[in-house]
């Protein structure tokens, strides 16, 4: 029977991005057998525009209970004055936190042809594979009390609060030894312990989950500003980082950025195991919106399209077919194709639906 | 008469590279008419050892009533064990606090001659100059509630709090816009308003601030992550960034890694204008105790250095002694003398002492 899928392309570049993914659903359901339930729904902006609220709790059922959503990106920010419950980035803050997708995996590796689109000289940054394991429904994203106050002098006050409990911490530290075994077998775990007391907490639950369950595993600690300075100066050395949510939101965007190719990476934000076996997840972009180039038809789809592949190969257990994108990929680079964001001198500059269309030829 | 100054060396590399300070401080006073009226004390694991406390409050008097401090660095991992208020980093954490030191200006500049020493390509990186102001006395690292606490069960749950005023971000933005006059007068605000409520307002108040007092300065607003990721694409976008405590952190060090040369960068951290005219204000290098070379004779004096030629400049009115120093050290540079963290192919290694007594011949 069929794999139930939700899809959500969000706002900005997601739609047109997420239509270059449609095509090769399409021709993996004529060619490969693969049987596909696909729901679309709206979130973010396009949700907002119709139905007045980021994601309605429809949208939150539905994903509940799919096999996977494939998810664009949101954050239009002319919808950034209307109010804070009215941000399209509601949507997929939600959506973490309903489905509880707490860990969220991004990888930051290079794509050799790539390369010269690096800003860092290609002896530093040659070979990088690193997997950035951020926490995504606790931290300072979530905590309360939270909001803006007003003083009786009519000041105000914005408070946000930082939260993580020994459990948070422990089963997001699990995704990244458990993933760390399958890689170079080191985790680094980054916080700012010296500073604040929910990063000591953290630093004292990965070392004790660490002793009593994978000492086979090299783990190491380092402060947030610290590993931003290290992810530049020799981001080879780290094989898994494992970080809470604000410091994983700033370092995974970071070491996407040393690849040159942010509009190239997926990600997977995964939950835990439900009863049936199975885990919620969800498959994004690495990518925001980027509302500047929205509708023009420029937008790099390979990131969406390798949210896919991740996708078929982590939920839906179709390696092959995940191989067989991920190899279309990488010829259609090495034939010379780039969009903008990638381009380099001597490659063919083309636009999302021919980057989209040619993996499909592939 | 004489200006009095408080030298707090600190641990780790901190008293080795001060010595060489203190070298140029001697010969200035014979050769430059400088009359500093000069007190030591200890502070970070220096302090503890001796005193058992990171800081003594006599100490943060003395400070109180200095014309500047020069600061070296704390932060010696061997404490870390013994408790959060034992840690060697509460010394500049309450120096900050209780001098109100507010405004932490961050240069983050290329030196020409060591353009190799960065990880970014040349042409990414080349003519960098860039200025962040980091708020650091509020936010995160000292908000109430915080602490960790055991629940019920047993497990524990750990608690800071970021917490922004109307004032707390009007004065730190001033002094932002002050400085982009005097430069390409354009300031970028930094925060993470699309999720934290303490961000929104940050972004709220500096637009005020912006229209009320500075219109003609250009202002942008940026997110934190996105923050870090065009740091590494495209630094040379920026001016100044204002931005708050913990995202200042994160982005002033990963800033100065661009520029290859973190031994290379100074930095002052300035207060409210006082009833008698000054500031209080506080120098120090950027780079931290870096505790795995301490006492090797190898750590670059070079920003401990340039961070007195910063107090000379700001807090002491001496623009030419200065420039004797910096002119100093860029002929050093030329010269081809490199520590250790900024050796490239070619180049003559020095130790500390060395570089230091080089910067004096100059
Ligand atoms: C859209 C936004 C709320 C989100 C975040 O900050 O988590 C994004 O930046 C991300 O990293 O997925
Ligand atoms: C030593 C530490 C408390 C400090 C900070 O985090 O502010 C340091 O990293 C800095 O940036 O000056």
């Amino acid at each position: 029977d069929a794999y139930k899928l939700l899809v959500l392309a969000g706002d900005g570049i997601g739609p047109e991005v997420m239509r270059e993914v449609a095509r090769i659903v399409h021709w993996m359901s004529a060619h490969c057998g693969l049987k596909l339930d696909i729901t679309e729904e709206l979130v973010g902006a396009a949700s907002l525009a119709v139905h007045g609220v980021p994601i309605r709790d429809e949208v939150i059922e539905l994903a509940r209970q799919s096999d996977a959503v494939l998810f664009g990106s949101v954050g239009d920010p002319a919808w950034s004055h209307v109010g804070f419950d009215k941000r399209p980035e509601v949507a997929i803050l939600k959506l973490r936190k309903e489905l509880e997708l707490f860990a969220n995996l991004r990888p930051a590796k290079l794509f050799d042809a790539l390369i010269d689109a690096s800003a860092l000289k290609p002896e530093v940054v040659r070979g990088l594979d690193l997997m950035i394991v951020r926490e995504t429904v606790g931290g300072i994203y979530f905590g309360e009390p939270r909001g803006i106050e007003t003083l009786p002098d009519g000041s105000r006050r914005g408070i946000n609060t930082e939260v993580y409990t020994t459990s948070e911490i422990e089963r997001v530290a699990r995704v990244a030894f458990d993933l760390a075994r399958k890689r170079d077998n080191r985790v680094c775990s980054v916080e700012k312990c010296n500073v604040m007391e929910s990063g000591l907490l953290w630093k004292e639950v990965v070392t004790d989950v660490h002793k009593r369950e994978y000492p086979d595993v090299q783990l190491s600690h380092m402060l947030a500003d610290n590993c931003a300075m290290q992810l530049v100066r020799d981001p080879n050395q780290f094989d898994v980082i494992v970080t809470g949510n604000l410091f994983g939101d700033i370092l995974s965007d970071l070491a996407s950025m040393l690849t040159g190719s942010l509009g190239m990476l997926p990600s997977a934000t995964l939950g835990p195991v439900r009863a049936d076996g199975k885990r919620n997840a969800l498959y994004e972009p690495i990518h925001g919106s980027a509302p500047d180039i929205a509708g023009k038809g420029i937008a790099n789809p390979l990131a969406q399209i390798l949210s896919f592949a991740m996708l078929l190969r982590y939920s839906l257990n179709r390696a092959e077919d995940a191989d067989l994108i991920e190899t279309a990929v990488s010829n259609v680079l090495a034939s010379g194709l780039r969009t903008g964001d990638i381009m380099s001198p001597g490659m063919a500059r083309v636009g999302t639906e021919m980057m989209g269309q040619a993996v499909l030829r592939e």
